[in-house]
């Protein structure tokens, strides 16, 4: 079992369903704008990242100076606990796991709010009694990974009203809101202004595909969060291609909503495949789908050269739980038959 | 006046002295091979760098378990800062500005080892004597950046008996060695086994003109040391186009050499026409040269579109002094020309 999805490099896999990428692959103008950087990349990179900072405000309705970029979103998440230093951090159970190692190297404790199984993982109001002063940081997924359910915006302003009342730094991780049949819905973007102690986080990696060239970027009212993150790093974090990449990403409006039309039918595809083989399976509204399976079902997929996310090792989970991105119809497909037959051989054992 | 060298970006320059690179530019086969892996980018990247540490353990004849990479050298110089947390530690002036603030950001703090300008900027045995159980890391940088001045291995060794004795990590950054003459003659790679506190740090950015790239590494024997780099980082650290670019870059052996022959004789050159011009020109052995002349030089020069880095904000010097770095013949004699007739003028004035 890995301890991420997509490590693909130990071994070779036909498919990879660990990694929930856009399943449309790299837009084709964002390769080539990535290569045309490369060609430049004699010269260090533009360490404030104008181009592509200008590009995004206009693009994300922000100001310009209310962004900070990383090398990945997870390069920020790190830059995040470094500049504050929190000693007490809430993290809901399961979510992505990075969260919890970047607090612990910064000198921070986690304390974890579980997430009931038997209410099928969801986040409710409860939690606005977990947060108080003693609270530094919260860090929300919104869509979790890896369950894929969507908080509405309503509930995420009241906990964020509790934060602000609390002095709590809340970090709202939006990587895949895009994926969303109606990201604003969920996402909480335009109190960036109203509440200095809200972060946004987001990240170019899921809906453009370009996990390997790293590209994260977050919003916060608060310059002086945003300017002692700047001090956490070098300056130089953000590649040339990387940057290129991105001021041409954000031209591919059409390839996202393809994306997001595709998405809906086969995610509908993979849950109802699912629940055939008699899995539990979340509602997911994101790229991916999380289900509760048998413990065995990793390993006799890998058999078969198709890996998913084995997610017994998320604090809040037990062995048995998966997660699988959603694909192409014809990578969908496959998958669900050669799980049947892994099932069907199973069950005959 | 920037704060590093090479921000080309706010600003057009015709020129820019201010980035010591490879002057023969990022080599065709490297370009390629970056642009080769930009179109697998829609994986996350391998985090353990397999091929790469495979070919580079063999490069460098040291042991793959005994490589740590990084999103460039910087990278590797905040890891380290925050692996260790060093309440003391001892810098020489002038050097590298990034240790400093790596240094302050984990919450050390720096002593500086005034290097004398009567004496050249040299540094001698006399630093020894400042390296107490007292001070918990010491960098130095081999050649000094800026300028360009080497320390020969017999030194750098009696440094690190010291360090060792006093339980001092040394940290040798040997970024510039391969631009040296004869490299073999100043790297202290060979002790790594020996000493467990000494450690090496490289980088692709400067020898393979891959400075937008991000790629860096380190060695060391310390197996603790490189886990505890690992886990203040997110584990994607390193992109896929850098880890392509670097895997190409180690057959560049060709390049490498015509490089070093072509910078003997432009060294040389550009050293005789500063002097030329009445400067004073300290004796750079690495691909940049270090002057003094006067401190309205860096404005004189940008307004003729040529861009030089003003070495005026380095702890250790005061204004006046200058860093170039070495390019092509045709880039030289540009820069020399322009250079006198900047002087006549000023001469004039």
């Amino acid at each position: 079992m890995q301890k991420h999805g997509g490590d693909i490099y130990q071994r070779e896999y036909r498919l990879d369903f660990s990694v929930n990428v856009n399943p449309l692959g790299t837009p084709e103008r964002v390769i080539e704008a990535a290569c045309e950087g490369i060609r430049h990349s004699d010269r260090y990179p533009d360490v404030e990242c104008r181009k592509l900072r200008a590009k995004l405000a206009r693009a994300e309705e922000v100001s310009e100076e209310q962004i900070v970029f990383g090398n990945g979103a997870a390069d920020l998440i790190f830059a995040l606990a470094l500049a504050n230093r929190p000693k007490n951090v809430l993290l809901p159970a399961p979510t992505f796991a990075e969260y919890e190692q970047a607090v612990r190297m910064a000198g921070g404790q986690v304390t974890y709010y579980e997430l009931s199984e038997t209410e099928g993982f969801l986040l409710d109001e409860r939690i606005i009694g977990h947060i108080t002063t003693d609270v530094d940081m919260l860090f929300l997924c919104n869509p979790n990974n890896p369950t894929g359910l969507p908080l509405k915006k309503a509930l995420v302003l009241r906990i964020l009203e509790q934060c602000a009342a609390c002095g709590t730094l809340l970090v709202v991780d939006e990587c895949f809101n895009e994926f969303l049949d109606a990201p604003e819905e969920y996402s909480v973007k335009e109190y960036i202004d109203r509440f200095p102690g809200l972060f946004i986080l987001k990240a170019f990696t899921k809906v453009y595909a370009m996990a390997g060239l790293r590209l994260g970027y977050g919003f916060s009212s608060d310059s002086e969060l945003l300017a002692r993150m700047g001090e956490m790093r070098q300056p130089w974090n953000v590649s040339i291609p990387a940057q290129y990449a991105g001021v041409a990403a954000l031209d591919e409006t059409e390839y996202v909503s393809r994306c997001k039309t595709m998405l809906a039918g086969e995610r509908d595809y993979l849950k109802a495949g699912l629940k055939h083989m008699g899995f539990t399976v979340y509602d997911s509204q994101a790229n991916y789908i999380f289900f509760r399976a048998w413990p065995g079902l990793y390993q006799a997929m890998a058999e078969q050269g198709i890996l998913i996310r084995d997610c017994g090792n998320y604090v809040g989970l037990s062995e048995g739980y998966f997660r699988i991105a959603v694909k192409t119809h014809e990578e969908n497909t496959e998958l669900i038959h050669t799980m049947e037959e892994t099932v069907g051989k199973w069950k005959r054992q």
